[in-house]
This record gives structure tokens, C-alpha cells and sequence, in this order.
């Protein structure tokens, strides 16, 4: 069933000649199926189908697009157990998390399908005429939100499904009438394949029009870049590195109509710990943080990378207490061994730096990607002189910073690049004390969580995940949550437009019986 | 009371010695005043006192910034008969122009002043925490929109009051709670500087922190792009052509944090014209179009710069028609003797291309900077051949392509670059034979019009002023109505935060009665 080759809608595609093998990290052994690199022809065509699936696609009702989400859950499932093994041989990761995964991905699916099936999500906004006004009448204007196009969705290698064939960018893009064309992650090509297959199956039961969705393979750069730079698409979702994050974006901007990559890159999610809290809790929150630190090899974007206090005894009781509940992890399989090999020459340029404390560093593992715990520790005024400190470490890493007062950890939270999460950990009796900490931790991410680890990701839609950059390219956007539809549309507004034409949401009677804003309230009427 | 200086917040400051004056267009003089170009450390100066203001601004309630908006208002009103005066010596446009203008200016400052009031606007979203689901616990999670800092505004050629010092970018970046610094358009700096005496004053008087305004003088692009690759800077507002605007967007694009340049550029807003309409009233609307093309010497960004129809008698018959209503409409004095040379060399390489027939071109006129309304008439094939026929001719032109069919018409639409408006002049009988042309019209616009004239821009929750590139640079957002205020706003979550410290907008017993999105449905409660 896994063929290796590139599908054009429903169309099996393999012209080029660069082909690539997926890695078994837990074995370090290539596992067996073959892939082909789409060429640039493979990816015009995608995306000129993707262009004319559009024309069709854009005037399904949100009823259709939600049954056609629901389907695509119901095909995933229908993968059943040969999913769970590609994700894992592909992966390394345990059968538990990708049941997990699978879990929240049908659960994303089928939150935008009712998302849809609410219909609020269109923001319908309407002021209707007044031809009596003086000195000019009013006109009728209505105003909703409508796809933008063909989207272009970069799977990511942490999350073979929640942030990739079918995950998070997928879903929202197909849910707000756009077509999909995935560049497939090379680190999981067969579960991508497998997933392609079903979304296909389910565009085809639910009558959605060929080219409604497209798998490139892809093991380089070429294919992103021919996609991002390919006059069909409009839009591109993208969850990876800050570096290619950022090159995408200059491709995006530099095309002769720009469009927007909405890329959420990296994030190194400040802790801040307060003094009242780590005298009375400290150890506990030692043990919760080693977990959080250790959970899925460290390969999660929420990963706490920086944790800062005030020094004092209990801040040194906490590195003791955090190095220990470290060294007490087990350390699991990295996704890749380019991964595991990236994480250990970023590790050892930590452990290295003149700055750094070693606290902890994990030496003894089963497997030969695993990704072994390490802490360090520096100063303040250390972390302020050398920005190379703040870069991330992509694995089970983190940094305990001493800061020498409350002014320095305000400094040092404002020199901080932007990030997805910001922790504080602290007591309800001195966070009005820390007041200046809190506003500066709030200035720099996207969610800022109290006396909570910031790993574990709800999907809800009061859930933000993204941040000022480069913790995302546009801040005002969430890769996660319902509000992630926001992406691929944009307003119109429709003045004096016959009813018999005007789009449903829009009516005099509100046929779909959605929450309106009319004249300057919100009603359903 | 003009100075001719810049303001760093209230302090006046004219340390350059680059210095300029603005014209009467009418009279063809320099006007008495004389303008000190901001140098680079005024720059650096005013953002960073923006910096440092915003950590107060930002915390300002909606309450009192809305009484700030409206202290702003009550100023511009109080300048009385010297503003006005101002604007039209500088602008040559007329008195009832200006007053006009400032009516719909202050009804946009106190547009904000109410959307802050009601308090809606931050889109409060609460998803209540669940401790007994398994197998997680549910964490509560509350979402709503915060300021992201200072603003760059840049004052528009064409409004000198309604997109310009205190205009809708300024208005709705100060609602959002963003300190703004104007980039003054050196066309009316008289007019830039006594309206930003107004909001100077009441920020004093209201209690805003020195700062929150800053107003600066540039006759160059030095002064802009120093703003805009300001790391203070977190958002620029910007009216103008597509050359400046792009620039602007490659400069904030290419800083090492990106920020969003909100540009509104060009637009030669299509008209469609179907059969059956032409039929029963062409000439009906030839007299309305004349009206609209030359309307404030066709200076509107909603100008109606082609009219699109299928070739016919009918067809032929609108053209003489709107010719012979364009040659009986009062040419009227253009902004500036520049963009009246701009024009001139625009309209004159239209005329001179070999596929333009001439239709009307005025010639007699009272005033030397008075723009001259003119028609020409090209093929569908022609139009789609050459680009250059694309170009937007700011000012009172406009131009006629006869499609030779419905599937040429579609085709034209496809190639239009991204555009403010589209209109369609139809009969009800007649549009669902149309729908193609009506999606490809759609497809090009932020705002479709039915029976109408495209000038005339309604300021209303539901209007959206934008639309795909080049019309602006992010069809997502609107600088005109409520909606405008998002441009200037990133959504936080804030996960399990304590109640006294949230914000008043996500506390539990809604203590601003806003509505709210509570575990997915909207409610007061």
C-alpha cells in the first residue's frame, strides 16, 4: 500500500529520479519503502490542480466541508494498527504516543468539522441600509470571511500526524475552503503516504473535486521552495526550524504577490520561579520540571529550555533537587539521527561555553539516538553577554539562569527573542510583588501559564499557540485551536448585494442560524 | 501656532537642517511655513520614548483610552476655521471637503472611543478547567487581544484628516492601546502639525504618558525607513503607492525582528457592466460614473479606473454617453503640482499607447494643477496583451475595455492584479447567467458592490477596506471600521492564572458584561 511516490489529487506520480529512504532510529537501520522527489513539473501540477479544485471547492457548503473532515477521521482510524507501525518505525516514538497523536489528530479533524457545522466562524457582520440618512444614504454592507486559495502545509518532524499530513495546518485549511498541498516530512514519508491515502479516500467518498488535496515527497529544500514560490498558492503553514522558517518567509515576501507563511519555529519557553513558591515547593516542582524536560526526548516546541530565578539557597536547592530528578529520567530514542546528532552538538556547545555550570548530563542509554537529560546552569549577567545562550537545543535540554535581583531577570526576559510559552512558578502572596517579572514574561510569549508546565498543548479555542517572533512569523495567527482557521481566509464585503446571490450567512432571514453582528450587536436573529 | 518642528511626544524639537514648505495648489506658491526634517536621533528619540510609554499605555484601561479618543476629537473640533484653512491651502481642495473629512474623522475616533466602551472588541475566549477529565486533567485556559507596542503611521497624500495625522491608522492604533508615531506627509505638514497639536494636548489632558503621540516631519523616504527599521517599531500603518509600500514591506520584512507593514496601495477598481443593464438604464449610469470618476478630481483610492463590459451596440452606446457626461464635469485642483504632473504623464502615456481609442479628454480648465477627467476605450484581447494598460492613473481617468465574450471578460478578471472594489451593474434577471464573471470579480476585491459606484467608503463595522495584493499588503486586515483595530493586537492565552491578577475581560464574574466565548458558545454571562 505505501508506494513511495508523489500523488497529484488521486493521481500516483513518481518522474523524477532522486529518491530517499526513511531511518528506523530505535534499530538505525533504513526501514524498506522507497520514495521519489516530486519534480518541478509534479509541483506545478499539484498546485495548477490544486488552483482549479478551488473553483469548485470554495462553494461547498460548510455542511459538505465538515463531512468531508469527519471522513478523513474515519479513514485515519480505518488505518488502524499499519499506521500506528509506520509512525513508530518511522519515529521512534512509543505505540502509546502515536495512539495519543492519532487521538488528538481525529479530534482536530472533528473540531473544525463542527466548527462548521456552528457556521459562527464566517464573523458575519452586518449594517444594513438606511436610504432615509442624511446627506448621503447609507448603504447595505455585509461582510464575512472567504478562503484565499491553495494552501501549502510543511510537515513536521515531531508530530507525524498532529502537526503534519492531516494535522493541525491541514485541517484548517481545508476546513475554510482551501485545497491542501503537502510537502511530506522526509523523516516519516510512509506515515505521511498512509495518511495522504485516507484524506484522499475521503475526498472521493464526500464528492470534494480532485486536486482538493496533494503528497509531494521531499527530502531537500527544492520542493518547499518551488511550492512557496508558485503563483497558485496562497498561504503556507509551516512547523520547523527558525532557520528554514525564516528562508521560507523571505521567499513569501520577495514573490511578485506576496503571500503569508505562517511558520511557528523555535522556542526555548522561559520559567520564572519565584521566591516564596520555590521555599515552599521547591523539590516538587524540581520533579515536575525533569519530566517536562524529559517528555518525548525533549522534542516538543513547549520544551522548558530557560529556567530563571532570583539566587539564593532555595534556587540552589532547586538546580540540586532538578539535576537529580534528571539524572533520574530515561532517556528515550530521538526522532532521527540527524536529530539526535544536531542535539548533541548543540548540548556540547552548552557544556562547553565558558559560562556554563554542568548540574546534570546523562551518560548511560539503551539505544544510540537517545537523547540524554542535561542541565546546566549560568548567571545573569552570563546569559546577558552572550546571546549564543539563548539559542535552542532541540532535545531535553535546559538552562537554570541565577539572575542577581529582580531587575536583571526583567533584563534578561527583555532581551529574550520571542517565544511560544512563558511559566511563572510562585506563590499568590508575592506575584503582586513581581508585577514588573510578569509583564515582561507576558510581552514575550504567546501563553503565559501559572505554577504549570508549559509541555501538554490543550486543542481549544482559547488556546494560543504562537508568539512574537521567531516563535512564530505572525504573531496575531495560532497554529492550534479553532482560531487557527483564521489563516486562510480573509474578509469581503458585500454592498447592496441582492439577497437571491448574497452567500447564506449573509441573508435577511440568517438561514444557517449563526451568531451575527447586525447594526453593532451580535444576535441570532 | 505652526512651528514647522517636529514633537517628541510634547516637546518640540528641530535639530536637522533639511527644511522644506508645502504648496497651494491653487495659487501654484509655497505657502509661509517652513518644515525641519527629522534627523536620525529624533527618530531614535520618539521611539524610544514610545518604548517606554507603552509600558504605561498599555495598561490604561479601554475606559480611559476611550475618553483620550474622544478628548481628541473635541480638540480637532476646536481648532475650527484655522484647521480648516490650513487644509484647504494646502490641499486645494474645497472647504465643504474639509469639513467633511473632519466630521468623518472625528465620527471614527469616536467609533473607537464606543467599540472600546463596549469592550467586545479584545474577543474574550474562556475554556473552564476540567480537574476530573481523564486521561489528563483539562487546564483552564482564557484568551483575548493585547497591544503589541509602538506604531509607525504614515500620513496619506489624499486625506489630509481621515488617513493622515489623526486619521483611522492613527485611531485605531491608540484604541488598541499602541503609542503612534506619525510620519507627517510633507504635502499638508501645517494641517499634520495642528492636528498633532490636538491629540498632544489631549493626551495631557486625559493623563497619557508622554509619548503615547509623537509627530515628525519628512519630505524624503529617510525618515520613514528609519522608523520602520526601528526595533521599537512593532507595526506600521501606511497609505500611499504600491513603490513606497513595497519598499516599506521589504524593509520590515528584512529586519531581524519582522514586523507587518499594513500598506494600502493601488487600486483601479473594476467595473462590470452586463448586458441587460446597459439595456434598460447605460445611460443612467454613464451620468452616475461620469459623477464618480471625476469626483474629488478622481484623487479616491476607490476610484473606478476600468469599466468592463461585452461588446455591443449597447456597449458603445454607455461610451458615448460617459464621454459626453465626462467632458460636462468640472475639472477640479489635484493635491499637489506633483501629483498633478504624475497624472499628466499617466494620462498621456494611456492616450499615446497604440490600443487606446480616446473617448473623452477635457481640456479647458481655471486652474494650473486642475485635473483634466479623460476616457479611453480598449479591446479585452488588447488589455490582456499588454500590462501596462493595467497601471492605476491616480486621478480623474478612467478606461472602457470591450471583451469580445463572457469567457474573455472572466479571463480579463483572472489577470487584474488584487483590487479595494469591484462593482457589477446588473439586472436581478440577469446575474445568475453571470456567475463566473462574478466569482473571478470576487476573487480580485475586499469589497463587491452591486448597482453602485465604488467612491463613497462607508465607515461601519462590516465595511472592509483591502484586498488581495497589491491592493494591500495583508488582505486579512481593513484600515477602515471597527475591524482596523486587530491590525494592532496579538491574542495571549493565559493558562490556570489566578483570578486577581487576570484581566478584568477573563475574570470569572465578567466584570466589563462583555460577550465572551465560554467552552464555545457566546454569552454575557
Amino acid at each position: 500500500m505505501i508506494t513511495g511516490k508523489n500523488y497529484i489529487g488521486s493521481k500516483i506520480s513518481a518522474e523524477g529520479n532522486v529518491t530517499y529512504t526513511t531511518i528506523n532510529p530505535k534499530l538505525n537501520t533504513e526501514n524498506e519503502w522507497v520514495f521519489t522527489e516530486a519534480t518541478e513539473a509534479e509541483v506545478d501540477a499539484a498546485a495548477t490542480l490544486a488552483a482549479e479544485a478551488f473553483e469548485v471547492y470554495k462553494n461547498k457548503t460548510d455542511a459538505e466541508r465538515a463531512l468531508f473532515l469527519r471522513q478523513i477521521a474515519l479513514e485515519i482510524e480505518d488505518l488502524g494498527q499499519q499506521l500506528i507501525n509506520a509512525y513508530t518505525t518511522e519515529s521512534g516514538l512509543p505505540e502509546g504516543r502515536a495512539m495519543g497523536e492519532r487521538g488528538r489528530t481525529i479530534g482536530q479533524l472533528n473540531a473544525f468539522a463542527s466548527l462548521l457545522e456552528q457556521g459562527d466562524w464566517v464573523q458575519a457582520t452586518l449594517d444594513l441600509a438606511d436610504p432615509k440618512r442624511t446627506p448621503a444614504p447609507k448603504p447595505d454592507l455585509r461582510k464575512m470571511q472567504i478562503a484565499i486559495g491553495p494552501v501549502a502545509v510543511f510537515g513536521a518532524s515531531n508530530f507525524p500526524f498532529a502537526f503534519s499530513t492531516a494535522g493541525g495546518d491541514t485541517a484548517s485549511a481545508l476546513a475554510a475552503g482551501c485545497p491542501v498541498i503537502v510537502k511530506s516530512h522526509p523523516m516519516h514519508a510512509a506515515t505521511g503516504e498512509l495518511v495522504a491515502l485516507a484524506i484522499i479516500k475521503a475526498a472521493q467518498k464526500t464528492g470534494m473535486p480532485e486536486g482538493v488535496f496533494s503528497n509531494l515527497n521531499s527530502k531537500g529544500i527544492t520542493v518547499g521552495e518551488q511550492l512557496v514560490k508558485h503563483a497558485a498558492i496562497k498561504g503556507v503553514g509551516f512547523t520547523g526550524s527558525i532557520k528554514a522558517g525564516k528562508a521560507l518567509c523571505k521567499i513569501a515576501a520577495n514573490r511578485e504577490e506576496p503571500i503569508s507563511v505562517y511558520a511557528e519555529m523555535g522556542s526555548i519557553n522561559p520559567v520564572v520561579l519565584l521566591p516564596e513558591a520555590l521555599k515552599a515547593r521547591g523539590e516538587s516542582w524540581a520533579q515536575k520540571y525533569a519530566a517536562s524536560i524529559n517528555m518525548g526526548a525533549g522534542q516538543f516546541c513547549t520544551n522548558p529550555g530557560l529556567i530563571l530565578g532570583i539566587a539564593s539557597t532555595e534556587l540552589d536547592n532547586f538546580g540540586k533537587h532538578l539535576a537529580s530528578y534528571i539524572d533520574e529520567q530515561i532517556a528515550s530514542c530521538m526522532l532521527h539521527p540527524n536529530i539526535h546528532s544536531a542535539y548533541e552538538t548543540g548540548k556540547q556547545n552548552m557544556l562547553d561555553a565558558s559560562e556554563t555550570e554542568v548540574l546534570a548530563v546523562k551518560l548511560a542509554t539503551n539505544g544510540a539516538n537517545d537523547g540524554k537529560p542535561t542541565l546546566v546552569k549560568v548567571s545573569g549577567e552570563a546569559f546577558l553577554e552572550n546571546k549564543d545562550l539563548h539559542t535552542e537545543v532541540f532535545g531535553p535540554f535546559s538552562m537554570l539562569v541565577a539572575c542577581d535581583s529582580q531587575t536583571q531577570l526583567v533584563e534578561v526576559l527583555n532581551q529574550l527573542e520571542g517565544q511560544l510559552t512563558g511559566s511563572l512558578i510562585g506563590d499568590s502572596s508575592e506575584v503582586a510583588k513581581y508585577s514588573k517579572v510578569i509583564d515582561a514574561l507576558r510581552s514575550r510569549v504567546g501563553r503565559i501559564l501559572f505554577n504549570g508546565v508549559p509541555t501538554g498543548v490543550e486543542v481549544c479555542p482559547a488556546m494560543h499557540h504562537g508568539g512574537p517572533f521567531p516563535a512564530s512569523s505572525d504573531s496575531k495567527f495560532t497554529s492550534v485551536g479553532n482560531d487557527a482557521i483564521y489563516r486562510w481566509v480573509r474578509p469581503v464585503s458585500y454592498q447592496d448585494w441582492p439577497q437571491e446571490i448574497l452567500p447564506a450567512a449573509l441573508q435577511d432571514d440568517n438561514p444557517l442560524g449563526i451568531l451575527r453582528k447586525v447594526n453593532g450587536f451580535y444576535t441570532k436573529a
